[in-house]
């Protein structure tokens, strides 16, 4: 069982009262299939997952696995602060039907090393689901370490690792480490280095951007399999420009705000969302900003 | 509606199962009241609230106000990543008949000062309880600054700060900005610097320390309130001493590990709870740990 | 060979031209001397030092050593990246006679504690001066770690330590641990919490705030050493009055640029030296923000 | 005047008594010619010039021009804490004859974008050479943003940019923000990365590793320049094994003399440099650690 190829973190609709709007999860998810996409990451740093409690995360899960409905692997956050809690989420993931569970090393409270693999070894064994680890430090402010995505790996606790750590030459050892390993695959989140990332060996990439723009990664993922790395590269840097789209808040509100509003904004004005609504207590994109992030999205094409 | 004194931020006792002890909790309840304090902070960082879920803090708050009964105020902490679980926390807690709530800024995702204001104002409007609010950036990794503090005691939302970011300076600054506020009180958690804390303006203390010796920070408070500066510094030279038992398996096992397990190695020593068990996945100290933890206890004439 | 009270780190003044001004030095010098010092830190952080080369910082001592001329102790910093270059800083400041130098942990390079320990022996054997230890993590991103403090003051290569680090607790665990050494003095550098640090046992205090308002720390000190801690409070809180000056620029202008530009603002407001010039790349504060700490200066009564 | 290509950062060559081996430099300097690199830089953090004085800086970079002797391109750090310093750094440099200076960022100090950017546009015009900014945040605690290196490009300050920031998201926007920039250069210093970021832009590389096997980098280059990516890719990764030498000493001493200590013990195991003596206060690598790193040399290939 391993995955591959470009697999969003979808974002997560809300209506203008705050409540989440499936409708607009379903043509997120369609508009996602449409373009391509090889899998689907729910509930996320990019999904808000930590605003949202285990009622919340449940509906979008089962909405989301019903409306994929098997046409997609479905991976489900279950990103909470330590282990109880972590293989709670990832139990009910499961009695849902996702594919496979991602989660964090445990934040707030400190935890070692040795810790963080007991943690993983915890949930693999009591919720008996396929666990990602999701290496975040920015937002756990703890990196797993190369040694032990290797143990956890080799031993068989974790499928795969999705990379949003930043530090590609870390990742890159990890790649070269389990490159003998069956199954194993490495995602890197770094959206703006897909190209290097996949020549370096990842498996796939969990692009946030890929909300905005899924069919601009899925030729990105498709011109270096058939090794035009001109092309990917090409792709890429057009990419690259669209990000610019997460800049233009950063400043005025909290930096989740900016990312998580850029998103959303962007995929309201693409017309597969309904608004673009920010879970509490994050601030609302306004009219200004929207405004900078139309032009960008029409410099790109997009519009 | 104001508090002032010892406040410790109990420990939440474990069987060797994991499962909660609330024959233990009992007890840890009665040594503080018998130990003179004027109140019991519930699922701080201290009692390991992250690593509990709903159901487990339910019972540990249900628990600790029947225990209490009235006879001191209580605190509950409602730690968690965003406005809406920590409002349903909070909702939760004063069903179960708390006195107040303490909230952490979100943590996880990064929000900015504004949106932090916000945070809290929505706990404060939709759980309808008093809130204090709970600073510990070591955890959270954002600082409640001093204008955001200020603003929202001025404007009602919290009625007192417990701080135990370190910086003293700021909290003094705080202590000082609010000097001619109704009500509003200011809490350290800096266990070790509690006497001039105290000179300096605030109202109380949370020391994780006085799980371990209550009667000790009680001496200290009473020494400070009828003037005796220098038997309130001996009492918290000595509570130095005792604090060392916080170094003792640092390095072996992760900061959070260290610190939970010893206060609880500390308080099994003592007698007072059954075992040094913390939650998944810390862990335990070991047999030459408890040796000298028990060391460090009978030299500050614990045991 | 013991040191105690309070020790202002001077600013150094300078020209429009960005020149030494040493017309200047010798006002500040002498306005520190009139409201009663205890002594005099030349060439620390409030000082520039890292602003200017060895020749700068020759005539800054030789001239502050001639004007002082004996009347108070001097101190030199000596801060550079490493060793050698310390050493030789040492060495010019031995033979230019002051009292004792002041040394920060090696930066830029990461070393480890027992490298800073060796760092400090070869300054110590090397130049043949007394040696302050200076622990300022803000600056330096390292921390000196109490037993590296301690084992350095036991073993005679530092005489004292300036602490800069605001984390209070391990400094005053710093102080117990060598409450028996003869000799050893701790001065704290945080200027809001003077009076608690030497109700916790500090010998004196090296506040950058003292080069504006040295009769203030020296009122401070004598409320204290006459046992008036009431009286020691209220300086305080007026002191800390007076440090909203180091806020008006932040966020304008660089750190550093907002607390060298307050200070030598408000000593330029005062009438001691010439001008606000800050040293190159820093920014000078404008005349709005000039007007603000004018205004901060008549609210506690300096101008 | 643009740049390209391999330029290794070199180490700086010691004697058993901590004076400089020179005649050691030479044979490194040999070393690195005869493996076909594009330019040499002396004195960058590889060369351990923060531990160095200016007279020991002098001798270094007088006998690495005379020995070069126009042979290749010479770039010179000047790291030091501010302006004035860098700038006397640079004159020197300038006088003494090498191509281009390589300047950090101000450390020690916190000093904001519109001062970093006056910082470089004084020691350009001052010292009148051509200058390279020097982007390592690991050392100097603040980055160099992408908006300042651009504005400093495209008004002439800087003439290129050595990022050993490990942000490669970054490196690539400034990479794309500059491409049609005439003679702007970009040279990383991530030296596990550098077949992707040749294939983003890059314009070359300064490797640490480079001093270990300037051969190996050399061949990634020219397999990149002919487009054979799977090569680059090859040698690439087994660079990766090399650089597990880096890790031999962490943990035992501290991370400056970890990484120094390995270049310089697997040099002289390499028979280029005599010793393997670093930099006070910094400690050696031991007889274990060279039996370790002589292990992957053979690895790899090199002895």
């Amino acid at each position: 069982m391993s995955y591959s190829g470009v697999v969003p973190p979808l974002a997560t609709p809300l209506k203008e009262s705050g409540d989440l709007d499936l409708d607009s999860l379903t043509r997120l998810i369609e508009f996602m299939i449409d373009a391509g996409v090889h899998g689907l990451f729910l509930l996320g740093t990019s999904g808000e997952a930590v605003f949202h409690d285990s009622a919340s995360r449940t509906r979008v899960l089962e909405h989301a696995v019903k409306t994929i409905n098997g046409r997609l692997p479905v991976f489900a956050g279950v990103i909470d602060t330590a282990t109880d809690r972590v293989t709670d989420h990832a139990r009910a993931a499961k009695a849902i039907g996702v594919d496979a569970v991602v989660a964090t090393a445990p934040f707030y409270a400190q935890t070692d090393q040795a810790e963080i693999r007991d943690h993983y070894r915890y949930i693999r064994e009591k919720a008996d689901i396929p666990v990602v680890a999701y290496d975040i430090p920015f937002c756990t402010h703890v990196k797993l370490r190369r040694d032990t995505i290797v143990e956890l790996a080799q031993e068989g606790t974790i499928i795969g690792l999705k990379d949003s750590s930043g530090e590609d030459r870390e990742f890159r050892q990890v790649l070269l480490d389990l490159a003998g390993h069956p199954d194993f695959f490495g995602f890197t989140g770094a959206e703006l280095v897909v190209d290097s990332a996949l020549a370096m060996g990842a498996h796939g990439v969990v692009p946030g951007l890929g909300n905005v723009d899924p069919a601009g990664y899925v030729r990105l993922w498709n011109a270096f399999k058939r090794g035009d790395l001109a092309e990917a590269r090409r792709e890429q840097e057009r990419l690259c420009i669209l990000s610019e789209i997460n800049g233009v808040a950063i400043g005025r509100v909290g930096l989740s705000s900016a990312l998580s509003g850029a998103t959303k904004t962007a995929l309201r004005e693409r017309g597969i969302i309904a608004t673009n609504m920010v879970a509490r207590p994050q601030q609302v994109l306004n009219d200004n900003e929207a405004a900078q992030i139309r032009k960008i999205l029409a410099d790109v094409g997009l519009i």
